[in-house]
């Protein structure tokens, strides 16, 4: 008597960017695992018998549990209930999905993936701009700011990452752009070039601003320094100029 | 008396995957402008009074009609009404956005735009894979198979585009693929790089399948040869192989 998995991508965190397919699952849930950054409001959909299981991984830490919540995952379908492993943005993109798919795999629990969408997408409808640009911003990239010991990750493509006629997208970038800003100029990306961040993505204390490249990484030691390490998405390169951003100078 | 255009992201096709705020939108509008791809069963959640308006882009084909959307659009929100700009995925990867908010701009009309699930994001889901991988894909990007004039774009990075670290998804691919895959093989990419082809994302005729970046090539060249013309959005990289699609061989 096996049970299913579905994993639920969650959108960024306003509850009005779950998808219908989401929200039927999360109704429908027997259990559900979530994490810090897709909790809130998004859970006052479960069932009032559904059991909520928070398991804590923060953005930018790296986490020693992974192996904990895959067998909790395992544990709790094994049972043969319906569970959601709610995952934010889309669970594809910097979810971690793998670990737990494969977990699954194994121990042959049917799942199957619910897409949402992805805080660089919702950031930038935020911002009331666009990610592509038909004739100057052709290609789209997402990367992110740490591996899993929290730093940047070593062996950069460089002449992809520093290119200023693509629009890049740092997930989890706050702690290590100053870093990647730096490399990026010393490999030819104009250090005027534009760049955006975006801090807790369509909930109310949504924040985003706009400086270039080289300002960014100032304001961001800045910051640091002051404590400040909200999540956020940093943008740059090619990226559209009519938007509602705020200009941090 | 201005009215207000919400540009609607409506996700790949199955209308489960529209956002909450993009069905409250849907169902409030007065009218609606759709393309080809966005359309069929979302429109049901239209108000019966909502006047319907097709504009009739495809994938894959230069658009002469780019302009006559914008003023359709300014047009049918100078009269006050509550206008909904349906695009398919998200509208801000690929969905010829700027052009259209920049009409809203000089005209002085408000528009928002509500982000959606992108085609890659739900091609991933369907097939069961992740679109990054912790260790080996930490760099997702997306591009598109064709300029405004419909040929492959020109001035390709290729460091970026022939990494077999990264994910790479080519949105409305199929017709340039070919060309593209001569392309990256001859900068170093391994013609053995898996690849996964996905058509009709996320609708009854769903078709995902996997071969090489060579052999998929090929069957491109046959499929084209047919008169196959299908749009379609092709990964090839890094891409994860615990997957239930389908190995065309």
């Amino acid at each position: 008597m096996n049970g299913f998995v579905s994993f639920v991508s969650s959108g960024p965190g306003d509850p009005e960017l779950l998808t219908l397919k989401a929200l039927r699952r999360i109704e429908a849930a027997e259990v559900i695992l979530f994490d810090d950054l897709s909790a809130g409001p998004i859970l006052e959909f479960a069932a009032p018998s559904a059991e909520l299981i928070g398991v804590g991984k923060r953005a930018g830490r790296a986490s020693p549990k992974q192996d904990h919540v895959s067998r909790l995952l395992v544990d709790h379908a094994a049972t043969g209930a319906r569970v959601v492993r709610l995952k934010s943005g889309d669970s594809g993109i910097f979810g971690r999905l793998e670990e737990e798919i494969l977990a699954c795999h194994q121990a042959d629990i049917g799942f199957e993936i619910i897409p949402g969408v992805t805080t660089a997408s919702a950031a930038a409808a935020a911002a009331d701009i666009p990610l592509t640009r038909r004739m100057t911003a052709r290609r789209l990239q997402f990367v992110t700011g740490h591996d899993v010991t929290g730093a940047l990750p070593e062996e950069l493509n460089m002449p992809a990452l520093a290119d200023p006629n693509a629009v890049t997208a740092v997930y989890m970038g706050r702690r290590t752009f100053v870093k990647l800003a730096r490399l990026l100029i010393a490999a030819g990306l104009p250090a005027d070039t534009p760049a955006m961040m975006a801090e807790s993505v369509s909930q109310p204390d949504q924040v985003i601003w706009r400086a270039s490249v080289q300002d960014m990484a100032e304001h961001l030691s800045q910051d640091t320094a002051q404590g400040v390490l909200k999540p956020a998405l940093i943008f740059y390169g090619a990226l559209c100029s009519i938007d509602s951003a705020i200009t941090r100078v």
